[in-house]
């Protein structure tokens, strides 16, 4: 394996993304100007490398940590083009069209005509003085081009070609992404326990993979609403998202420009994006659950799947005959999609519409390569309400579903909970892989407790942690504004750090190949007083500096042989690193715990005689 | 139960609070002032109130929510008088010494004139200008006082009396708080199940239990070091830590002024204190661990008892023949404890003073009912270096030096680790509680990665979720700046509230009674759109309503039926309520789900007949 390494700092790189502040033209007017992407500049401690593949144009991001010993820590980078100081970026223009040799050169599909963008696409009135239709270029005038879908009906899925036997060249992508070979990223694809998401339409990211078997993974939603927040907010949140380890972003936007915000995230997006379509196909009969229709659903979804969303929540599993089953619940239905879906069936009093088409919306996705994420509906939303009848209906119907969507050659995941209490987690867990041939499982914490909004993030990173330790493939993010507010950039920090946590967590308990190396690097940096290595290897190297300097700023200290926690005088590590260097030898050589307690006996003599102090104070 | 409220919200108590800021002339000058406990006005939404017991001086402290719509919950509480607008607190003259006539009047305990305070007490040099002998007074002169201990060498412990089938007020208070019987109190004590610390020289305490059978508890470090802080910002942590609601606070101060700073926080503390002797008895050979001896630790233990420190960690398990275990450790040994112990294994070639005088020490912690709480010097600071050979080669040891406690009915719970992934965290809790008889289990997290410093509050809090439900008694928290520096107020805070949400998540898990009842209150807030209640049921009302105000700040928003997250048209929580509205009687009168179904048919039409609509806009 070649890694190429850029080795310009990536705290530099700000400088290279483009900052004209100059609004485009073709812009919503209340957009608030251009979408900037990232611009502050995070002293992030590690440099943007490469991994090379088979071919030229496959060249896999890492994040490479040069350590002050010489080694280095290679690291899962997720941040795309806007971290490696050598490419220029730039949101008006969007990221390089990375896969778009791959899809074309694969000949099964073609570019059409694609369906007119409606004012209505972005809230507004037919009768708008914005009102007309318009070409996808003019939402997004950077990047002329044409929407593209399987030629003939095919299905274009990597789960078509994997069943095929073919490796592409995203799964070997992932494959080295993941460190394992391409033919078990083919396999596990094939079998339908993980899944590739990669719309056809979204040729701007890079390939990740969603399953058990490999890393854990997080997404991070981000999305405006009626009340609050802009398009260049949420460009900034993924890019932001992302930066910190966000492997998938949400689109959960419900309030105006929904069409152009989701095209300006699109193209600036180096992770596949999901999104909700029925938000979009409510707002277009004005909030009216009631007055929607499979053709306009079904028309959202094409809108959405042309514009290349990778994944999309189908909350098919809402039926009509579970919906009383919530009656008598402590929270009902908390899923929007699950409380539109329910008031639609009630409405009509009939089955609902995402079930009664849903072999047609798969052959929609297939076209695309959109992956299902069968959405839970009834999901829990507090704990009295976990595992529930009307949760595990749903996710018996979710597990038909899955059936279906894979005759059709649709790769597909599983939306779980929720609010869970600690003892009821493993079911969830257990059930869908049982009920949906193990599928990728993909879930909202789960909230471990009720009682500590603003702190939601931690409730339910306790849950996920645990969830995917068990075998979910991919968690949901909740920030700390869960249940009171939308989360501003610092909260979609935390959410993200707080899941990278629970997910990397898990990937030690699971034995991940290579996982536990991270965490011997950093505590070997930390034994060794390698102030400088411990940042930069954290999580969040500048929060865990940003703390140190707090009661010990001064640059001595980083290099000192002690912290602010015992002071100079006091230090175990200290201390115990003079063990090591006593003992560690004899143990190093192969020696047997009896053999080094006796050679103890003679070194703790010679320790005593060599002065009988254990180290000298550095200062009173 | 009769429940007396105090009835003025306790959010106004901090003018009860004296507030006077002139200096206390015996304290010590570099104190900087009067410590005067927490003083910031935090808006918390509760009332203090108290359930009567089977005396007129057994009053056991709880919150009382009272909800907007006329219901009310009860709390457990461990702010102890500082949140009762009727007492008036002075930190210069300590808390009322609350179990005094308890103790006194079961005769077994004598005053006596008490070790002289020598200024190496408080690291000063015995040549200091402020050298010479002083008594207790001179140190805390708001409460003159000699210390007490059992009579002729009576075992005055809880254990104690509990094995003669005693129910003290102690254990009375603690049932009540813990909502069991008095009977269930007094066997977990007897069985060494749990521990009740209270140490008779501190009459202050609200008393209260730690074991499995009760709720999960929390312990919050406190402590100046030889780099910073003062004993007023020590007193302040306290009170700020038991507000949020640590169970017991340790103070681990290492720096000067530790015992004056001890005696401020034991006058002023509700809630035991835990301390390690062996940092203080360091202090007094000035660092040098080699020139510890038994005489100067038990002096120092003899010293603290009489102060009336609750319980002391002991690190009596670090036995020479340990030591090279931790040789070829990633992290070496991490405990201060365990590596000051080490190190004077090594510099003299000879076992433990501790684990050779641990009779003696037993003899004088149950004079005084002092609790073990015996340490784990050998815990893992890795991940690498978890459930190792050191690690439980140490525990095997705790195990007899239980056994041995136990003869001299000295209150003994064990110190857990440390970092450890969460595969390998239930071989810790069912050695532990294989190996020391169910004493209860003490645990430092357990941190699950190692790679996320300053966010260690999570990686942790996530461990000791999952070890308190599998049966961890108490859960010592870590705060954000583990690792890096001294916590702040705000890093006190963040690591309380975050080990109470774990504490809590585990209650839930164990089927703890009643625990389900707060998170109940808080979902039923939640649905109803009673944000004012949410906030208040909350672990952290202020932090709650504060992230609410930030996107929907005005008054109105408090009553709104929906939040800035879905906007006014877009809220689930309303189109579940309608749905809860129409199909809950029908449950709710024992319908089956069948019958249910059946109704939904007839309801759903008059449903659609009402106007087919599931809710009004509020607003576009």
């Amino acid at each position: 394996m070649t890694i190429k390494d850029t080795r310009t700092p990536a705290s530099t790189q700000n400088a290279s993304v483009d900052s004209s502040g100059s609004t485009d033209g073709n812009l919503e007017e209340n957009t608030g100007g251009t979408p900037q992407g990232e611009k502050t500049a995070a002293s992030i401690g590690w440099h943007k490398a490469y991994v090379e593949g088979s071919r030229p144009d496959l060249r896999v991001p890492v994040r490479q940590v040069h350590l002050t010993n010489g080694k280095s820590v290679t690291l899962y980078d997720t941040s795309g083009p806007y971290t490696d100081p050598t490419v220029r970026t730039d949101v008006r223009r969007g990221l390089a069209a990375l896969r778009e040799n791959w899809i074309v050169a694969r000949g099964d599909t073609e570019e059409y005509a694609g369906r007119p963008v409606r004012p209505e696409d972005d809230g507004l009135k037919h009768t708008s003085p914005r009102g007309g239709l318009r070409n996808l270029d003019a939402v997004f005038p950077g990047r002329p081009r044409r929407p593209r879908r399987g030629a003939g009906g095919t299905p274009v899925t990597q789960l078509a070609y994997a069943r095929r036997g073919e490796i592409t060249p995203e799964m070997e992508f992932v494959a080295l992404r993941e460190n394992v070979s391409p033919e078990v990223v083919r396999e596990e694809i094939a079998a339908g326990r993980a899944v590739l998401p990669a719309n056809v339409n979204h040729p701007e990211i890079e390939p990740m993979i969603i399953g058990k078997r490999f890393l854990v993974k997080v997404n991070a939603n981000i999305g405006n609403s009626a009340v609050t927040s802009s398009i260049e907010e949420e460009v900034e949140k993924m890019t932001w998202a992302t930066r910190w380890g966000a492997d998938t972003v949400m689109d959960l936007s419900t309030g105006r420009n929904i069409h152009t915000t989701r095209e300006w995230v699109l193209r600036n997006s180096p992770v596949p994006i999901g999104t909700v379509p029925l938000y979009q196909a409510l707002e277009k009969v004005d909030g009216r659950a009631e007055e929607l229709t499979w053709e306009i659903y079904k028309d959202t979804v094409i809108e959405q799947a042309e514009q290349g969303v990778d994944y999309m929540t189908v909350h098919a599993g809402v039926r009509l005959p579970y919906v009383p089953l919530t009656a008598n619940r402590k929270t009902g239905i908390v899923s929007r999609g699950g409380s539109i879906m329910a008031a639609w069936c009630l409405a009509h009093h009939k089955e609902s519409f995402l079930y009664e088409n849903f072999e047609e919306l798969c052959e929609i996705l297939a076209a695309y390569d959109v992956t299902y994420s069968l959405g839970d509906g009834l999901r829990p939303g507090s704990i009295a309400d976990a595992n529930d009848e009307a949760q595990f209906a749903e996710l018996r119907t979710l597990g038909e579903l899955n059936t279906i969507a894979k005759r059709f050659h649709v790769q597909t995941m599983i939306e779980g909970p929720g609010h869970v209490p600690m003892h009821k987690i493993k079911e969830n867990i257990d059930l869908q892989q049982e009920i949906c041939d193990e599928a990728p499982f993909y879930t909202l914490g789960p909230l471990t407790t009720d009682v500590a909004p603003a702190y939601d993030h931690i409730t339910s990173g306790i849950g996920a942690a645990m969830i995917a330790w068990w075998g979910t493939a991919m968690l949901c993010y909740v920030t700390p504004k869960e249940h009171l507010g939308l989360p501003n950039r610092d909260d979609v920090k935390t959410g993200v750090i707080t899941y990278k946590i629970a997910a990397h967590a898990a990937d030690l308990a699971k034995g991940h190949p290579g996982a536990q190396e991270w965490d011997d690097a950093l505590s070997d940096a930390r034994f060794e007083f390698r102030w400088e290595d411990q940042f930069n290897l954290a999580l969040d190297p500048d929060t865990a500096r940003e703390f140190h300097d707090e009661t010990l700023p001064a640059e001595p200290a980083k290099t000192a042989h002690f912290c602010s926690m015992c002071g100079p005088k006091f230090c175990s590590m200290k201390i115990s690193q003079s063990i090591t260097e006593r003992f560690g030898s004899a143990a190093a050589e192969g020696a047997t715990a009896e053999e080094v307690a006796e050679g103890m006996l003679q070194k703790s003599k010679e320790f005593a005689e060599a002065g009988n102090r254990v180290y000298l104070p550095i200062a009173d």
